[in-house]
């Protein structure tokens, strides 16, 4: 089977996308997921001295990957300075990402209207700089901006500039559907033509957009036609109507096609990436989306229903497992009793089998009100412990109170007060806060660091909030979703409640919960992160 | 030019979508702005005895369409008698409709394991259903269901298919790609073969859905091997992945594909028509949607405002009036002036070159600390408003106060009370709510609607909630979208703050703000509605 690789870049050309935002940190989960995927490429962005990026890179250094490469992003040399002379390759050069993706011009148009740069400067520009980083010990693929748009202008000169980023030692050049202009006819003569001219020369890739709603098509057709590696984004994310989807790529490249990119095991995993980036980036995860939709394999009108008792292929376009999603269900249900017992079993919880039964009710009525187990395993490990009869509370509350007041001044003040009993004692704690959240926070960690000192040190590395209904306007449904760390670990909890408050409270608590459930802790790291899961 | 027609089934196939649901009177609102748009075949479904379906096709009976032709739905006759015996079959005809689809099985796998219908049999099915609604004086179209996979297993059966559709008298046969599953290379083999082996016989006709995420590159893929009528819905809606979508279909075929189907009139009311669908649907309209998203032509990357501001075709693969939607430049800070003083000119307020200048720093700093307009408009408004000297304030506040307990029996109670000024008067108000924004709207609208009755009317649809820089946990910058309707309008709001309550005031106070200010209603009306910004 011949191999195509994944190129992902999500975390640069996704970030595009309307309202998209990660953290740093964010990103380096991203990145543990892709690798756990099987991607083979990972692009990160810009390695530049803006503190988030350097951030990025400084804790992507870090990382122990299995098989996936780090690609640093940037451009081509300035107009009239030579390679070592630009600041921003030598920023490139210097990271530790033994991949360098430069971008560069290709269509006259652009260099005429746009950057005002001579074909031949052009063309010296993209020699200069894949040589520059080549020699610098990197391994340099080619991101031929507006390829398609410049082969429909001049098909020559748009090999030019590949031949120049191939000759000067570019181990890929990648045709750019920079505009997302391109229907699939055109990508597959396109990329035909451009295989047959550089023949065994270099390796080429493709990069497309969705603006015509055939971004998926123009990247198999590429492939069809003799491309290798393909860009694209996790769910598509993207700047206008997005990039070219990997999640549907990837099974169409393996199951369909008969290609080779990543194992059965990791293709299993499809699924439950695409609805970890999904939670990370605080959208919804598309229940209609092909492959690992709730919907994609759901069946309601009653014929198709019965079609699918008799043969499953009568309905089905493939066996959902394949891609780790399943069939009819929510992805509540995704997990069933097997899951269940699986997940205890890897917490070290002893779950009897009418325990299990319990907790996958507990967990369908709970899925039902909107809880969402996939980025809170830290709850959803609380949840089974219960079950099991495993749990100890921390505390008991009594009550609480958070008051918020913006006054005559202009100034806005937060106080809550919390009354709680610990271990046989009555802790009555008020903390302010810059917000009715972070007071509740105090005042309670206030009240039972007393007795467990250690909680103390638990930071809130994270918190989002999401309305649910969002259509319900101010009185829908919150969930709230706490990352906490200790330093060593990381663990997600989550709070669903008509009111904020409430959502953040129940989140905030289970988070203290978890980190106090004493002997689990071994097996709470790798829980914390699904990338290491599969 | 070539005709391709176009062939709407989302009153029938689009309904299986999860969710939808339309009365027939809302489904006759379809059907004409499916007529005005241009469709030529719109498919309302089975005219049974069902009162919902009798109602519909009674309403259709009596309007008139400029050109698009009304199709009744149903399925070939039962096995074990005669197509004059067959009740449904003689509902089909007896509907006003004039042409009636018969959808029928090509696939030996589903004769055998479903339907219990031999080989033989079934083609009598085919030939005796279209030939008795032919008689009736119906044209007749052959929905020929699962045909890739029935090709994919034996060619030549399901060519025997077809050719009994179209000896019988059948127009047109629709290949379906029931389940999703072919690839655009695997349609445009099968489209090829089959044109050449029914030549001028019947029109071939193209019906495919989106599991792989193809849908629109599969139709366009049959109508380049010869198919002259494509099915699916407006927006893709339909069961899993949903239908192949027209929306997207039609611009390709016409601006892309040089094909005709619409006059270029109707071509721009594509984007009034799949909002106006969506709204009827009560589902939102997807903001990254090809062609007709409000994302669809929107610029936000520097490089990018900076090439399409050189030259559009840069960044735009059509001209965006071409479909009824509007070239979006995000107001942000890589903006610049240029789209300050477009936008203030949109919104017709008068914006002097100074009152710019000042505005484009007020929109840097408040972006810097993490105000973002993109779906905001309405703050955005506010803000020029307010550098132009053309603001009045709706109320001056004195202070506010929410408090939110929980109790010792566990309930949670939350109540709000403000004080403030409106034309000179003094309120104070105290309203509960089940949470705190949902508290502090009650009690303002409580306070304001005395002297603004209008402003009760005002409906919070949509609320949001973002922390930006996540990982400050509780103590980070909070950022609450809030989207309001009066009926008509919808416009958006925008607060920022390390308090999620007063981030959220924020948003409310300008929302009604935005609502009061009394003479540019007429504005904000084309501003608030992208469809009617052509």
């Amino acid at each position: 089977m011949e191999q195509v690789k994944l190129y992902d870049t999500t975390l640069r050309d996704g970030m595009q996308g309307q309202g998209m935002s990660l953290s740093a940190r964010e990103k380096v989960r991203v990145v543990k997921a892709l690798d756990a995927l099987g991607v083979h490429m990972i692009e990160a962005g810009f390695p530049s001295s803006n503190p988030k990026e350097e951030e990025l890179f400084d804790l992507l250094a870090g990382v122990e990957l299995r098989s996936a490469e780090i690609c640093a992003f940037g451009m081509t040399r300035r107009r009239g300075v030579s390679a070592a002379e630009d600041p921003a390759l030598a920023t490139l050069v210097s990271s530790f990402a033994p991949v360098v993706t430069l971008v560069g011009k290709t269509w006259g148009l652009h260099l005429e209207k746009v950057t005002k740069v001579s074909r031949e400067e052009n063309l010296a520009m993209i020699a200069d700089s894949v040589a520059f980083c080549r020699d610098a010990g990197k391994r340099v693929l080619y991101d031929a901006e507006h390829f398609f748009d410049a082969w429909r202008d001049d098909s020559g000169y748009a090999l030019e500039c590949l031949r120049a980023a191939a000759s000067a030692g570019a181990f890929n050049v990648t045709l750019c559907d920079t505009n997302g202009s391109s229907l699939p006819h055109e990508v597959a003569e396109t990329t035909a033509a451009v295989a047959a001219a550089l023949g065994s020369e270099v390796e080429v890739g493709i990069h497309t957009h969705n603006d015509a709603e055939v971004g998926v098509a123009n990247s198999l057709a590429a492939v069809r036609e003799g491309a290798r590696l393909v860009q694209g984004t996790i769910n598509g994310y993207g700047e206008r109507c997005g990039n070219a989807n990997l999640v549907s790529i990837l099974p169409a490249l393996q199951l369909k096609m008969g290609l080779d990119c990543v194992s059965p095991e990791q293709l299993a995993g499809l699924t439950e990436a695409a609805h970890f980036v999904a939670e990370l980036c605080n959208l919804t995860a598309d229940p209609d989306q092909p492959y690992v939709g709730r919907n994609a394999f759901a069946h309601k009108g009653g014929m198709h229903v019965a079609g699918v008792a008799a043969d499953v292929r009568t309905f089905e376009h493939l066996d959902p497992a394949a891609v780790g999603n399943e069939r009819d269900v929510l992805p509540s249900e995704l997990s069933g009793r097997a899951t269940v017992a699986s997940q205890a079993d890897q917490a070290g919880i002893e779950l009897s089998q009418e325990a299990a039964v319990r907790a996958l009710e507990t967990l369908k009525g709970r899925e039902h009100r909107g809880y969402h187990y996939e980025a809170a395993e830290a709850s959803f490990e609380l949840l089974l412990r219960r079950e099991a009869g495993e749990y100890e509370p921390l505390f008991r509350l009594e009550s609480f109170r958070v008051i918020t007041e913006k006054r005559e001044d202009g100034r806005v003040q937060t106080e809550a007060t919390i009354k709680v009993w610990v271990d046989g004692e009555r802790y009555v704690r008020t903390a302010e806060g810059n917000g009715p959240v972070n007071a509740l926070d105090r005042a309670l960690r206030g009240a039972i660091t007393d007795r467990h000192p250690h909680l103390a040190h638990i930071e809130l590395t994270n918190y989002k909030v999401r309305i649910l209904d969002e259509s319900h306007g101010t009185d829908a449904v919150t969930r709230v979703l706490l990352d906490s760390s200790d330093g060593d670990r990381e663990w997600g909890t989550i709070g669903v409640s008509e009111n904020i408050i409430e959502a953040s409270w129940e989140a905030l608590v289970e988070s203290l919960e978890y980190a106090f459930q004493p002997d689990k802790r071994a097996n709470a790291v790798d829980r914390a992160d699904p990338a290491r899961q599969a």
